[in-house]
């Protein structure tokens, strides 16, 4: 089948590359771990030229053979390629922001083969604490290219910086961030609560349902600075093993977040009902969150697939990049 | 004057050594990196014997000299030496815990010197959510030898480990510990956080005190997984420096800390008002902590000295060391 885009999901960590077909057919995907802090160092040729340049030689690495074959495949990526310290900066799109809004603002980047890569901008969120995401966007409206415009659904996507996003007829209206995930890796790498944790323990879902229940519990109101010492307490009490213990850190900061999130929610739709949850994001981490979201009381939670690369089709397709 | 006791602040990272005379009165301190994490480890000769063993190392440097002028000098320490990965593990005391108890409980080491060094028992709250302490019931007994026993007083120990605790006729009744302090160092140097920041940047009260408001906020109220972003995007929006950061981070966590502290008081102690605070600890993070309590609704708020000292003589009076 003819290939019709090459779409990048461009991370801090990692380089995800699709090569695309008709109605965004995912003939061909690749994993680089090529992210924007980690970009390939050692010198050479690309498009018959010496180069040294990071970005350009990991653009090369994901998708050079690809576009040796097809000279004249549009390329578009998201995420923190974008950012100031990416390839090249492109704007924050204010919220609401929509399909619209987002592919008319495509930041485009001339490349050493001549073709341009055009990268997503963010979202921008201007409250008095301000919020913004880069690469998100582009999940939410992959999502909702399969929910439909008219959906009512809360959009979460767990990972580093969970994301949790309102759509309204399909514009992107208010979300919030919340750093679970780099606080758990934190927490466990750099501070006393690491010392007694197994590191890579297994899926542990008693100690994991332990740390949520304390999270909703009377002790937990108060919020994870005083709870997050009981991750070693309990290690000491010998109620928590060494492989426990990450389990039960995960639990209490997915629960803190959640109950969190729960809040804002009825202080903003008092007395509506918790509304329907769809997850994007890493399987595994999603079947947590599902867990930990039923624990707190969420009745309807769903898994999206293939978010990422359906978001950026109907991106380039919006912008006009595909005949 | 008479030199009558050595006691020993040993923690995690630190070894504060005293010399003591008549009633307490500090002769001679030092201050020594050799905490219990990062002992000596080059051999040399200890009271003529060649030696390795880095807690004998620190011990004979941190007061070999003085023990040379006058070899019968009792030696007591509290702190980190006393857990499972100090010199010798000293039990847990149970809440209630005094004067009394603890002076029971000391953990007897022989040293090279053939003198002993006597630990303090650390202290152990069997709630729920068990809670720990090693060192601070130490300073929490010396600050009660200034205040008497009848005091009221809810007592404060900002650090990495911040501990507050609240003491009935001369007992430890109850404790709580929020992280807070590890938090801010795992957060500014292990996180996206720490990119922008200004590392050793000055205390700027402005920062600060908006770090603490926005804890206080309607926002703040859901806690400080949502509110953490914003030390990034603040500065993203050029509302915060990068010498500005730290100083809002410092004042957001703290503010957390206080306002789930105030609430706590507020379950436990309903229609009373907020209680006098005394804290004890380093100097600098203390009036942060001052500036904070007072946006924070506390009224009194006093500053604590020598208390280790005073806390270490208190116990070696009490369990018979001293002649």
């Amino acid at each position: 089948m003819q290939a019709q885009l090459i779409a990048l999901d461009w991370g801090t960590t990692s380089l995800r590359a699709y090569k695309l077909g008709p109605h965004g057919l995912v003939l061909e995907q690749r994993m680089l771990a090529c992210g924007i802090m980690q970009l390939p160092k050692v010198p050479r040729l690309v498009a018959g030229q010496w180069c040294d340049d990071g970005f350009e030689l990991a653009f090369d690495q994901a998708c050079g053979d690809w576009l040796d074959t097809c000279a004249q495949l549009p390329v578009i990526a998201c995420g923190m390629v974008g950012s100031a310290q990416g390839w090249r900066e492109a704007v924050y799109r204010e919220t609401p922001a929509s399909l619209g809004g987002l592919s008319s603002s495509l930041q485009r980047v001339g490349t050493l083969r001549g073709i341009d890569l055009h990268i997503v901008p963010g979202v921008i969120q201007r409250s008095r604490l301000p919020n913004v995401m880069r690469g998100e966007e582009t999940q939410v409206l992959g999502a909702l290219d399969v929910l439909g415009d008219d959906s009512r659904v809360l959009i979460g996507l767990p990972g580093s910086h969970s994301k949790w996003v309102q759509v309204i007829a399909g514009n992107l209206v208010h979300f919030d961030t919340f750093m679970t995930g780099e606080l758990f890796a934190a927490l466990s790498e750099h501070t006393i609560l690491g010392r007694t944790q197994q590191r890579n323990a297994p899926f542990d879902a008693r100690a994991f349902d332990l740390g949520v229940q304390v999270a909703l519990s009377t002790e937990g109101e108060v919020g994870p600075l005083s709870t997050l010492f009981s991750a070693r307490t309990l290690g000491l009490t010998g109620e928590l093993s060494a492989a426990e213990q990450p389990n039960y850190l995960s639990g209490l900061l997915i629960g803190h977040e959640l109950a969190a999130l729960r809040t804002l929610l009825r202080q903003r739709h008092a007395g509506s009902e918790l509304p329907a949850i769809l997850l994007i994001g890493n399987p595994q981490l999603c079947i947590r969150y599902r867990r930990a979201l039923e624990a707190c009381g969420f009745a309807s939670v769903s898994l999206a697939e293939q978010a990422t690369e359906r978001g950026l089709w109907q991106l380039a397709l919006a912008a006009g990049l595909l005949d």
